[in-house]
């Protein structure tokens, strides 16, 4: 099913959010961070690209996201997507506003475009306000920095202390033209509370409208983005923006098209290659937990037992050490406030049944455990009672997150 | 506020379960565990008490619970209730089913009472059967072990991996006679998710109806053991009873007897003693957090803020590290779901106030850091809206943790 729906998409070794026609990007040091790491990073496209973009739900939203969603409202255009790591202007009031808006002034004055086709991102802390001299220096730096082949520079820019750089780049023929969606993330809000958090940005050089692919983002996001738990946490600055330079020469993309679906599963495809990776690399992870529930009434309870079992202490404890502790996820199934039928539950890990019908299934505990030491785990839970399924994506609970959190601004 | 409404209640120093009229207890070894601590234990009233209780809302409730609630539809009165460690007798279908209800029947016959005056619960490993010949000599033995002395060996068998027995009693005086108030608890669900879980008991000898015991009980779990988490998790068998021998020679106690709040006072002094008790002892745990949330616009939605802030991964590790890193607790009042206005909300840390109309505000970080070495961690938040207000308790989470449930059916 999964491959089936792939089956167009082709994986660009090597590629970038600069391999979709008309992007270049790049990143550099302006000192936010006391290491020599690069701390400030744009993408940029040749032309206004049509935009799209999703923001945390989290009340407390940083001054960077109100100023990006201004100018989306301007006409759902950007050019430039500038960014910076290391202080999140979030929590600082009147003056932090102030700032994100004086970023996305400077940016449009370096490359000379109107303010509105600027968008603002920023990670870090939250509660302190921005080095301005330091911030403003580096954007006029930036239209040097960003260039065709800094793709790599760019995804050094927007980390924090996520440990690898989460990146992919696709292709699918639509009319017979190569069309690319590229993406670059960094770790989620989920897994950096204080940092800014979750990160995503989609290029690509499909001929598609704002709307389309504000559709597209969102549903995406619904399945990928919002599918990942590391400790539960929402942080005040995640925000996925996309961008369409719309330079591949085939016919506009809208739902008539009859290569729609192709295109949709290919920016799943990537939307979803993020979140994974941003799972994978969760602050302390050995391990990438993927939990399917199917059978549910509807999606949506699949989707909130998934949350439930992913976001379990105990159950990425139990992960952690490779125990097949189905008990831990038969109390997340039935505390998740779903529907379910106290007598139908399946539960397998990897392909090891542990539970069927609600009943404990004899298995091998060795082969168990083998298996829970694999660097994917993956947990399926069959409610049996109707149509309703979701897949999600978390880490196992180590010494290390706690080492991490207990001395993170220490 | 809270001196003024507990101050007709008397810490009774050394008092147990069996301190108020009319009540024995007692507890045994009967091989279960398989180490000699008790693991079946009993309170028994010399009358049949108006009972009432309270059990978890998990979807997947343990077999001993619905045999439990079946004796109280019979009339709401207990005379025995009966407890093992060890074994949940969870996810065991209908021979758990069965086997519950040989328990009840086997200490009917013990103390030759109906069996519908006898209560089961059990705690301990989900989904495996219960050594039913050594559970039902056991029983055979308790009449000999329950004694007027024998509140100490009760509290040791319900306990699985707590640290420490938790109980209180407390005096009451009302039309000028002495009333009691004991319980005895052990740890909480969502701290021992794969064991029996959340348990407590509670005895009182003051004249009052079932129907009134059940509300003072429903009110005094929603400000106490429902408003205390670990790790979030709900287990299968969580419940609370409370017996009432009415041996106590007051007027009977209604909402119309002048001392009502008094003995409610009481009441919920005692489930909030044990509910903070089982926090403390949460799985690892090295300090007691508290958290209270004022100003917000309804109690639920203080209470939903409560919840969140103290079942945050991130603010657990933080006060484990002693950390003053109010970041994340302003994210946790943000994502809680509930009204909450952006520019008003105030933070303390103990006495150290960190935010202020949701701007920063400078601390003295080593005098914050001094006090998150304590053992006992205050958080306050005043949203600024309302009346709401609710307070919660919790736990850090530490190495021990994770050491802990990495490591534990194996």
């Amino acid at each position: 099913m999964e491959m089936e729906e792939h089956k167009q998409v082709h994986i660009v070794e090597g590629g970038s959010v600069t391999t979709p026609k008309g992007f270049r990007a790049g990143g550099l040091h302006c000192g936010i961070k006391k290491t020599a790491r690069n701390d400030l990073g744009a993408i940029l496209c040749e032309v206004p690209a049509e935009a799209a973009a999703v923001f945390t739900t989290n009340i407390f939203q940083a001054a960077p996201l109100k100023i990006t969603r201004e100018s989306l409202t301007a006409g759902n255009r950007l050019q430039a997507m500038i960014v910076n790591s290391g202080n999140a202007n979030a929590c600082t009031g009147q003056q932090g506003e102030d700032d994100a808006r004086s970023m996305r002034a400077a940016a449009a004055q370096a490359w000379g475009m109107p303010e509105h086709y600027v968008g603002v991102t920023s990670t870090g802390v939250i509660g302190e306000l921005l080095p301005m001299d330091k911030v403003l220096a580096g954007i006029a730096g930036l239209p040097e920095a960003v260039t065709a082949v800094g793709g790599p520079a760019f995804n050094e820019a927007i980390l924090t202390t996520d440990l690898v750089e989460k990146t992919i780049c696709v292709r699918v023929d639509i009319d017979g033209v190569p069309v690319h969606i590229a993406g670059a993330a960094k770790g989620s809000g989920m897994i950096h509370p204080n940092m800014a958090t979750m990160l995503g940005f989609i290029t690509t050089d499909a001929n598609i409208r704002a709307a389309e692919l504000q559709k597209l983002l969102s549903e995406a996001t619904d399945t990928s983005f919002n599918m990942i738990t590391v400790d539960g946490d929402t942080s005040t600055n995640d925000m996925v923006v996309a961008m369409a330079s719309g330079l591949a020469e085939h016919e506009p993309l809208s739902e008539q098209h009859p290569q729609w679906a192709a295109y949709a599963a290919a920016f799943q495809h990537v939307a979803q290659h993020l979140a994974k990776a941003i799972a994978r690399d969760g602050e302390g992870a050995t391990k990438l937990i993927e939990v399917t529930v199917n059978g549910a009434v509807s999606h949506e309870a699949a989707r909130a037992i998934v949350k439930t079992i992913i976001g379990s202490s105990l159950v990425k404890t139990a992960v952690f050490g490779a125990d097949a502790n189905w008990g831990r996820i038969i109390a997340c199934v039935g505390r998740a406030g779903q529907p379910v039928n106290p007598d139908t539950v399946d539960i397998q890990i990897g392909d090891i049944r542990t539970l069927e019908k609600s009943r404990p299934v004899r298995f091998d505990e060795e082969k168990a455990e083998a298996y829970l030491k694999s660097d994917t785990i993956q947990i399926r839970v069959d409610l049996n009672m109707g149509e309703g399924t979701a897949t999600g994506w978390g880490c196992d609970l180590t010494y290390e997150y706690v080492r991490i959190n207990a001395a993170y601004r220490t």
